[in-house]
């Protein structure tokens, strides 16, 4: 009995139309699929991503090929669809025959492809107002369900979701006990200390060594802007909230960054350009970094904002820039105190907020110290973290279709 | 008696010139040096990067004013210099006057200023080739010293100047208990974990899930390139060196790249552009990331290369960006094999090595399993951490060279 090839990869990969025919040149395989589609993969493309075990190490389904280690360019003489439905390249040099999956060749299939990179869930901005607040979903029972199963799965997937497309989610109903923050994030994956620890407190405290742990209001900032890379998530945790105040306020800023573009392009142009100096030199570290406020990736899509008023050092630019970046900052200040983009929100025990922080600002008004306790754990973690997991839950998915359809 | 003012931050700042004479314009502030220099500062720059506690949180120091609240652009009406050798600004509006500290503003004299964001170390390229090895020290005692002690200090600041300027040191003579690499790296700074924990451990395992964790050799690489950010720093430590083979080989990833720019442009320009997918489709983990092998920074430097054959996913980029993709990729293998690059040398129980993981490529040969033990214990690190650490060395220097002049 024939079956399908080996994938060089351990995700899973359902046959959503079946390869009909093939055909050749040296450098350029051609099939068309059950749906009328046409696709085309180079020669070297194929050899390069071969699944069998002198392109892969079959332990770790790591690649163990050097192409430049190949006598010429890889080319094709001839290619066959098997009686599994696998598409068979013969290649010349190397007298072999090389099997592919069609539902992984479909899944990379660069000849129809629009965007490689595009985000796992499309990003949407947001405004905030008086009866705006963040998605909020239960989570009770989270830390009893099994890691990686279903039910895991059923209260994890629409929390990632909405940290992908929003930057933001609060999860209710979770334990109220100091610590339980890690084994809650350990869901999604490994946190990311810093010189703050572990998890941090957020409560006023008697030596403060940041802002965030006095009962000063915060103007809306990303966290840790000092860095060269500044945290992609935040999670917050509450503990205990009796005090008076101390209201959670969040914008996302892209929405504001967008609006800026909008209403005053040449602010924009220039947060986009000058860097800004961001440091915190404290009593037992020193942490600077130089970056524009808004950062724009390859595709020109926002990809980070870093504003924070009270992590800012002195900037450092040329002569001629200091007014107009003086002037652009002062427009942003100004516009984030737009109260159409905040949402702003009480604590209750047993919250956790998850955001993007190089995405969202968060801010935070005065609270009295003397009427009750606020206790906020908090902790960091990369973007890599909740894209991976949610890319498992997704693979989890279309191994039960695969599983189903078998 | 008069003193000199509070700076707003916790860092020393040696007095290496005097105020002269000072003049105003409403937004413009001109001091003359006592070595001739002559520095301009604007008026708003200035009312920023005051000292005072309407400017600044003096627990934390952090800054508390935000520019936008103030009625109007801040204007200067008058500015002397006092008995103190302080620069004091009469700001109208505010009718406020501020004492800046002579040491803090000749450091950020940006008037001046060639290059604000220079690396702490100037960055040095190098070749390796049979004669060449790492920079090698001795870190006997280091745990034994105190945190932040001047004999610490001895031991880290050739060691992090190295790693700031070539990318790479080798310190020997540290303990072998297994775990111990963690007290080692906490003397720099927190340890970045990953999906593979606190620590790695680098040893032939059973149920591989890296090709690291075989007896295979492994080509030139730098680790993680499938997330956002690849760690900056990795620091492996030799526990047990008894097998036959396994040499570990390094090369200077920006060396390399800048004998491919000289050698090959179209090469260099094809690999600074085209971003290939960096795709760890692991059994429990899925990152997945799209970037350039070769990055250069907003100043047109180096900033980083991501190379890792046996990390690559699936190239998804243009149908037509495909042949030359390929062809670049095998020039920079092809390069990656030149001797004159590598350097070679076998890990002594004791010896750790730290590096620049977004700079260095690391390999190994094969080695026989059964000839003894390999095991190295690893961790990742930020490069914030580094020059975080190489900061408080130059800032306990400059208050030490304060305290000896007053």
């Amino acid at each position: 009995m024939t079956t399908l090839p080996l994938t060089p990869d351990y995700d899973a990969w359902p046959i959503e139309a079946d390869l009909e025919s093939v055909s050749v040149t040296p450098r350029l395989v051609t099939v068309q699929w059950s749906d009328g589609r046409v696709s085309r993969y180079h020669s070297i493309w194929l050899r390069e991503n071969a699944a069998d075990d002198t392109t892969v190490n079959p332990a770790t389904r790591e690649r163990i090929l050097d192409l430049s280690m190949l006598p010429a360019w890889p080319e094709v003489e001839g290619a066959e669809i098997d009686a599994a439905g696998a598409l068979c390249v013969d290649f010349a040099m190397e007298d072999r025959r090389l099997r592919f999956h069609p539902g992984w060749l479909r899944a990379h299939d660069y000849d129809n492809l629009h965007d490689a990179d595009a985000p796992l869930v499309p990003v949407t901005t947001w405004q905030g107002g008086p009866e705006a607040g963040p998605d909020t979903l239960s989570a009770a029972g989270l830390l009893d369900t099994s890691p990686n199963s279903e039910a895991e799965e059923a209260i994890l997937a629409p929390a990632l979701a909405s940290v992908l497309a929003k930057g933001l989610v609060r999860l209710r109903d979770l334990p109220t006990e100091p610590g339980s923050l890690e084994s809650i994030a350990r869901r999604i994956g490994p946190v990311r200390p810093t010189n703050f620890g572990q998890l941090f407190d957020v409560q006023a405290k008697p030596d403060p060594d940041s802002n965030a742990y006095t009962s000063i209001a915060l103007p809306p900032h990303t966290d840790l802007p000092t860095r060269e890379y500044h945290p992609g998530l935040q999670m917050l945790h509450c503990l205990e909230n009796g005090v008076e105040g101390g209201q959670a306020v969040m914008l996302d800023g892209f929405a504001v960054a967008e609006a800026l573009r909008e209403r005053h392009p040449e602010a924009w142009a220039t947060l986009t350009r000058v860097r800004w100096c961001y440091a915190n030199t404290a009593k037992t570290t020193d942490y600077v970094w130089f970056e524009p406020m808004i950062r724009l990736d390859a595709r020109g899509e926002l990809l980070e904002v870093r504003i924070a008023d009270f992590l800012r050092g002195p900037l450092q630019t040329t002569f001629e820039d200091v007014e107009p970046a003086y002037e652009a900052l002062m427009t942003l200040q100004r516009l984030l105190r737009d109260p159409v983009f905040a949402i702003r929100f009480t604590y209750r025990p047993g919250d956790l907020v998850i955001f993007d922080n190089r995405r969202l600002l968060h801010a935070r008004d005065a609270f009295e110290g003397s009427t009750g306790h606020r206790w906020l754990q908090g902790c960091y973690m990369e973007r890599d973290e909740i894209r991976s997991r949610y890319r498992m839950i997704q693979r989890a998915r279309r191994r039960r279709w695969v599983t189903a359809e078998a």
